[in-house]
């Protein structure tokens, strides 16, 4: 027996099929090509290698032993990506946004957020301290970004494994900033703007909240944020952290409110690498720009998707997950990880 | 130098950002887990293994040597899904629609299409009339499902190799019938009917016009079908198979029609057997359920989407895809691909 989901915030149906699955603890024995962490000469991210990457964008470095620009010394390291998707170069070309072939130049950033020197750290192992340092990075980035006039959306996420579509072990994440909006976004947007329209509130507080009362779903609670596999979840084991403070955009982050995500963020992640033995995940934070009256209906929020579990024709074809694990019981199962 | 793209189906932007790539040829020497075939003794699908599947819900059997029910001596054998997405099984327990957890009951259908008895068969290189009986089953189960008075919208689709999401190597096809419109194909629609409005054109024969105008990303071209890798495509040879006639549902398949998409079928796939060694692909018939008027603006298609590349973090973040390859490349070398 299965069940259709509704995710409040997309309108979109999920089908929950746990008959199809084995118990969320046999996801941990599944055999993921946990990466190997490589050599550290080759690595483009390592201390002492800066000269691999493009200079640094923007860097953080203790104040002790700061060092110079572009070499060690650096606690964060931001750098364009050598081969971003989006990018400052090019020629100034003709675009056509009409018609059947509308087109226009690559025009954008991509970065590469180095989020340690440490080769072989983990996000979820690694000091809390250095986990603030990294939002301090995304933080910098989104505002930094967000504030190009050219720029319609920052994404700012983290690619954890090779099946989760990255090829570099040293922990890094990455920042996109498009000049347009795309649809999924937009359709986000509109989806909160009408419920505020018909309830007077913004969707994710009451999300929030109704997941708090619910209990069932919820991972963990701290002063400032709520970590729970949402109701309709599309993948196994996807969690969501979003702020209790109904916060519009993640440039809005207060600094007690950056020290909390830190050790939830962190904490979180903990939970996938000893529950799942370090599957690989993506995650984002999904803080799209808004509107001036935005922050009535929308909060920011970061979403980790586990790839776990392979979207195959249907997905692809209908926009319509088919999750073989309840968010009950993944929720249950990554509460009871020790971390 | 990359570039942006829209979508004039979805109006949703891509990335082509071919630097990132190496040549389409590339790709035909990439390692993919070509999926060993394993053993018929074990395989639910193979000839005298009937009864490792639920009770077949149609079949093809050949008249000189017809056989009995749920037993050998058919050529395409329709059952439903063993551990079915969707299923007629369960209570009629309570929905609610409303609210932050809208739910209701997984009602619908699942069903495998077993496409021939032949267990190392693979599509492109079956006899082409069998392919013409996998189409005569596709056609059946899609008629049949959609006159059910729950069902809202039927998805064909055929998943190939691992990356794809099959776990098993016997030549299948799936259709999921669900009760519900996704937000995806919804949109397809209304941005299908806006268009329309707007030109008084359907898209989709425009599109058809234009790509053959344009010439560099048709793939073939056959009396009643254009191939071509889309203008806007989100994965590295991302291919469509759409009719000429502007044919709003797959119901309406003329029988000529229907030979000539056998071959079509049959030798597209064939390219990318030989062309890009056997790698992993997902198929879906994008063939939604129709308003009285919807013939005026919308055509069924056959999108093929290959998975030599993982969406990652960006892609779910945003629903922006980051394509490699660019499709007037992928185009002229699918081309050349002798079959």
């Amino acid at each position: 027996v299965t069940e259709l989901r509704r995710d409040v915030t997309t309108d979109n149906w999920v089908i929950v099929a746990s008959a199809r699955a084995t118990r969320p603890s046999d996801f941990a024995a599944h055999t993921f090509t946990r990466m190997p962490p490589g050599p550290k000469d080759d690595c483009p991210f390592c201390p002492g290698n800066e000269q691999m990457t493009p200079p640094e964008s923007s860097v953080i470095r203790p104040g002790s032993t700061p060092g110079e620009p572009n070499g060690p010394g650096w606690a964060v390291r931001v750098v364009p990506n050598k081969f971003g998707a989006l990018s400052q170069e090019g020629p100034r070309e003709e675009a056509s946004e009409d018609g059947i072939f509308a087109h226009r130049r690559g025009l954008g950033f991509h970065e590469v957020i180095i989020e340690t020197p440490d080769h072989q750290a983990t996000l979820g192992h690694m000091p809390v301290k250095q986990v603030e340092l990294i939002l301090h990075s995304y933080l910098d980035r989104y505002r930094a970004l967000s504030a190009d006039p050219q720029v319609q959306l920052v994404v700012i996420f983290r690619n954890y494994g090779r099946e989760a579509g990255t090829s570099l072990f040293h922990p890094h994440s990455q920042v996109i900033a498009t000049p347009v909006v795309p649809v999924a976004v937009q359709h986000r947007l509109d989806v909160a703007r009408r419920y505020h329209d018909a309830t007077r509130q913004c969707v994710y507080s009451d999300l929030v909240e109704s997941e708090l009362e619910a209990k069932e779903r919820i991972v963990s609670a701290s002063e400032h944020f709520v970590v729970f596999a949402p109701f309709a979840s599309r993948m196994p084991f996807e969690t969501w952290i979003v702020p209790r403070r109904g916060c519009a955009t993640f440039a809005g982050l207060l600094p007690e409110e950056l020290v909390d995500l830190a050790h939830t963020l962190r904490s979180t992640i903990a939970r996938f690498e000893v529950g799942l033995n370090y599957a690989p995940y993506n995650y984002v934070i999904q803080s799209p720009w808004l509107p001036e009256d935005g922050s009535r209906y929308f909060a920011w929020q970061l979403q980790i998707i586990p790839r776990v579990a392979t979207a195959a024709g249907f997905e692809l074809g209908s926009g319509m997950f088919i999750n073989s694990v309840r968010p009950e019981d993944a929720a249950a199962f990554l509460r009871g990880v020790t971390v």
